[in-house]
């Protein structure tokens, strides 16, 4: 949860001005994201999300999130549209922060997904994919492989703080991942976040997808690995192979995997499991006083990290070759 | 801003089942609030607020608040009005605390108000004060003179922490408070908490009051001396006489003040100075570890406090006698 920035009246007129979106009619700070400050608005046109970019969020970044929206929707990808300026920008500024609107996407959140959840999950993300091979701007992925040795660095002296024996644990599992991490499997477009907060049901159909600001270019089987570990355990940490099957084979249906994705899934599980391991240790380390945000327990993530290390192959998923 | 409250898919699709309001589209948790657990939820009829009552409301009193919005709304006060269950109850349960639902009032509330904003506001809490008269559930204001000092007592030997020598400014206070209070002033239903977030404008004009779970019985004169308070003082914490001439005598265009009211208003602003003092002081001093909600500063209230204190008559308010 989190609204950072108060809004002034007249700064909210004057932003307001440069959009062709009908009178405003109310406006809330919403309790989700914890990235940006998020603001519902109803207009006499309908309903918007207001977001002002915190300083998380780099602003040479914008073009492509932005741009990346646009164009999934373009795809008939449901997901927040970004709503033109009269001068045609999407990017305008709101109290000293970029700020964009984007058009409200009706439905919820599952907070305990079911199987067919994971199925419908697995279908979109793999339409994601292949709807996004014409896109044109490129993000290098910010927390890959190379990424957290450096970021486990800023860490390392304080990890068995948290449990112990962990420093040993993730260096053993780092020297693990930079020896075999694959370099030649299908790329492409990766949300990269897909947790089950940013995929929308209603009425128990997938009705869209939000939330593009870790999208960046990688491994298209490694958004995979990070829905798996999202979606497929259950609250007592154990793997739920059924969900997993589900997701698999539901985006399987839409892009099949090839034989070096299937066999490279398990190892892309546990650098999946790392990366998430490695930011939430580190900002568990780092509440600032006064934080209005509870950090996420790092310790999930070591769980799911010696999970995939007991997996001997991509069939321990429920995947058959 | 509170969401304190996970409420589970099953949990809000089973206590929905209850409202005739159309299918549930979205809900979102919204910073707005410190009482309770607020959710903007959208159907396919249009939009409502879910609110679940955390600890600090006591059940006992939800009668009164939700059948005091009911009777607002009938006399054509704008207020959020309670939606009834198919039973015909209007309150609830979910996630095993009280909840209600509530029709959504569009509007924003004005972070700067202006004159024009305080004569409406003053006009708004006249029509209130005159619509309840013949609301037939009476509720004491726990806040009340009486109150003040076993309250105070809570925090006597920490208050010095706050500010040198406040221990010693709040016992006197409180000495010239218990001696002077006037006991026979109009009286009825009051909101008591009625703060610039409370009231929503759309294009100048006042749309509604929300938030009734302060309101009680007390001095009618006593509410105007909270807004005096919430709404005339500028950032510096100067009390800007022209918003208080235009929020009294947009209040005494409906409903006359007796002389005596005019003479106690200074009195009664000391008061209700120091209940938000004392109030604020309690919370300030008992922050929970890990709170997500920041306290208000006390040291805002004992500069209105003096400000009262130094005040020698109603004109002082800008008002004629």
């Amino acid at each position: 949860m989190a609204v950072y920035t108060e809004v002034s009246d007249e700064e909210l007129t004057d932003f307001l001005s440069h959009y062709e979106i009908g009178d405003l009619l109310s406006f809330k700070g919403i309790a989700e994201g914890v990235e940006n400050s998020n603001y519902l608005i109803h207009t006499t046109n309908g309903a918007y999300i207001l977001t002002l970019y915190e300083k998380r969020v780099d602003p040479a970044d914008l073009p492509f999130f932005l741009g990346l929206m646009d164009h999934l929707a373009d795809k008939g990808i449901s997901c927040p549209v970004p709503i033109k300026q009269h001068s045609g920008a999407v990017l305008g500024v709101l109290a000293d922060r970029p700020a964009v609107i984007v058009s409200f996407l009706e439905g919820m959140w599952i907070k305990r997904p079911k199987n067919q959840h994971c199925a419908a999950l697995g279908a979109a993300l793999a339409h994601l994919h292949l709807g996004t091979t014409d896109f044109e701007i490129k993000r290098p992925n910010a927390l890959s492989l190379k990424d957290w040795r450096p970021l486990f660095e800023q860490s390392q002296n304080r990890a068995d703080e948290i449990n112990a024996g962990l420093e040993t644990e993730i260096l053993a599992e780092l020297d693990v991942l930079e020896t075999n991490w694959p370099d030649d499997l299908p790329a492409g477009i990766i949300h990269a976040d897909l947790f089950p907060d940013n995929v929308f049901f209603l009425e128990g159909k997938l009705s869209g997808l939000i939330d593009f600001y870790f999208a960046c270019n990688d491994f298209w089987a490694y958004d995979l690995a990070i829905c798996l570990n999202a979606w497929c355990y259950e609250p007592d940490y154990s793997f739920n192979v059924t969900k997993a099957r589900a997701l698999l084979n539901g985006y399987r249906r839409i892009r099949p995997l090839s034989q070096s994705e299937f066999e490279a899934l398990p190892l892309l599980a546990r650098g999946a499991s790392l990366r998430f391991l490695l930011t939430r240790l580190h900002d568990w380390l780092r509440v600032p006083d006064g934080a209005l945000v509870r950090p996420k327990d790092p310790m999930e993530y070591l769980r799911k990290l010696r999970f995939h290390q007991s997996v001997t192959s991509a069939t321990d998923y429920g995947l058959q070759a």
